[in-house]
């Protein structure tokens, strides 16, 4: 079932990531980003297929932001700035600029404001997609801090009980350092799976579970399905009973930090995107060495946990993208073919280098 | 199903806040708490009750304290100190006293410190049971700030895929103020649902549904059942294909935040409870009217949601409890007959004041 999200094998033309980012670049900058933002906006989008979150990589999102510059909605060379500060916060508007150029320099600033105060937290008001979450995130590690970034998307999930939707699949991410583990690293939407892996799914004519996505109307589908030309993505828990309003209560918590206290408004009335990210210094809490040996030996309790009958062993968050990080830096990336021909298409017709 | 959960009509004995507070008071202060804490314990205890939070009121968790004071499990006199402080976070040690109690305490830290830089944030090693952390994240709300509350429970959440526990049902609280609607105020354990609810369930007999609580050996139970003498709670999600793991993730997160990052440890090699308190100041980030008046659009936005087919109407998170608190304040708490013969019983034998 998992693997219904991913790009299956008989359709991924395997790249090497830096054939995927010599074109990937050189695109961004056709659509106008001076090159150092196209380098980081090249960065934050290939490391999410660098890491097997192809829900927010080059399959899903290079055409959407193609798109968003040709349409004006992604303004290339945005004058953000910051428009509020404190010693510990601050508010940017991000001129409709990209989030994955933007929220690495937010990041930027919470981890200066954390390094003075203890933590920093910056929301940003009307920037773009911000990619993968966690990208952001495990900006702080090098830091020794711990790192969090936000995002309130698109309108797309209902909340518990309701028929249209009010919010976005609104994920939240969190990084923390360990010593010799991979690092903790926690990025989910707040809906049941985030609405580019119904794409997927859909692209795949792949059956998904119960309890993914309502009907049109609100109503959980409780039977595996097709996924249907309309539908509504559930909040995380499904069902009232098994706790879809918690899920539906995250997403309204995400909306409040990005969206509402950056000034932003809310999305069902003004639109996404809007984001938050924050860093908190560890050693303005505890002892940095003794944070990090006492991860070590956590996240160890957490893989080490005796797995269930049927299954073959426990997780945490970050360890299974780390693994793919590894296989996929070795056997290249597998994109979807539809996404390989756009690539050399788009560059073909922009006189773009390709080595795909 | 939701009412299975709630003190049954029929085992119920209504009784007033200003009874039931006048008993508990002078029961916290006959184990050996200051009258000041044992005032404020009693506000924390007793307000679950007051909002129909069953799950953390008197009925569940009165017996407990007392059994924690009786064993030293509980310090009615904590030396609490704050053990690291920077100008935006600090780090308290409880001394095993009741996190009802310190936490306020603490959470009157982190406003100050979000007075001065903006945010403010705290973490609280080796506290006892917090209580209902609403009440915790709902003290910033007079100060125009938004406030946070976290705590690593008891050991009993087995990880996806797991087949011992591993967490806490480690619940999140935020809270945020509107202008004229009933405040924002998120509080949810990250399991399915609340491991007292359970206990409430099972005295009361009650058929709970599918995708709440797995077997011992792990495996989710995904028809409608009694609650068996021995099962694990699942996290949110219930299941892997309905996004367990994120559920599991967000209380690895809140394990991290409260636990590792206070320089307690974790709860399933050192025990609980740890807690994190944080405030935000909103005019840190934007103005506070402003926000205020998009808060009251966006909660009038969400409840107003067509309900889905069969549903009265769509809740936003604190709405229902602060209804609920109309009411409770009108005709009184309805509290299981076991627990007001047990505060009876207790008054009784060791001389206090008691009006149930």
């Amino acid at each position: 079932m998992l693997e219904a999200f991913h790009v299956r094998e008989e359709d991924a033309v395997r790249v090497s990531s830096a054939d995927l980012r010599m074109s990937v670049q050189a695109m961004f900058e056709h659509c106008g980003m001076p090159p150092e933002d196209a380098t980081l906006a090249t960065e934050v989008l290939v490391s999410a297929d660098d890491r097997a979150v192809d829900s927010h990589g080059v399959t899903n999102m290079l055409r959407y932001y193609m798109d968003g510059f040709a349409k004006g909605t992604i303004n290339p060379v945005p004058d953000w700035r910051v428009i509020r500060e404190r010693p510990s916060t601050a508010t940017i508007d991000c001129d409709r600029g990209l989030g994955i150029v933007i929220a690495p320099k937010a990041m930027e600033i919470a981890i200066d404001k954390a390094k003075q105060t203890g933590m920093g937290m910056v929301t940003m008001a009307r920037g773009g997609h911000v990619g993968m979450c966690a990208y952001h995130a495990m900006l702080a590690l090098p830091h020794d801090m711990i790192g969090v970034c936000m995002t309130a998307a698109t309108v797309t999930v209902p909340p518990t009980f309701g028929a249209k939707p009010r919010l976005g699949t609104n994920p939240i991410a969190v990084a923390a350092p360990a010593r010799n583990e991979t690092p903790f690293v926690f990025d989910a939407a707040t809906s049941t799976v985030a609405i580019n892996k119904f794409r997927n799914a859909k692209r795949l004519r792949a059956e998904i579970p119960p309890g993914m996505l309502a009907t049109i109307d609100g109503t959980p589908v409780m039977e595996p399905s097709l996924v249907p030309d309309f539908y509504l993505p559930l909040p995380l828990g499904s069902t009232r009973e098994m706790g879809s309003h918690k899920g539906y209560g995250l997403a309204a918590v995400v909306e409040v930090l990005c969206s509402v206290l950056s000034g932003a408004g809310f999305v069902y009335r003004d639109g996404p995107y809007h984001h938050m990210v924050a860093a908190y210094a560890i050693d303005a809490f505890t002892d940095v060495d003794g944070f990090k040996d006492t991860m070590d030996e956590f996240l160890r309790a957490l893989r080490d946990t005796p797995p269930a009958p049927g299954q073959e062993r426990v997780l945490y968050p970050g360890l299974y993208e780390a693994e793919e990080a590894v296989e996929r830096a070795e056997h290249g990336i597998p994109l979807h073919y539809e996404a390989v021909e756009y690539i050399r298409t788009m560059c073909a017709e922009w006189g773009l280098p390709c080595e795909l």
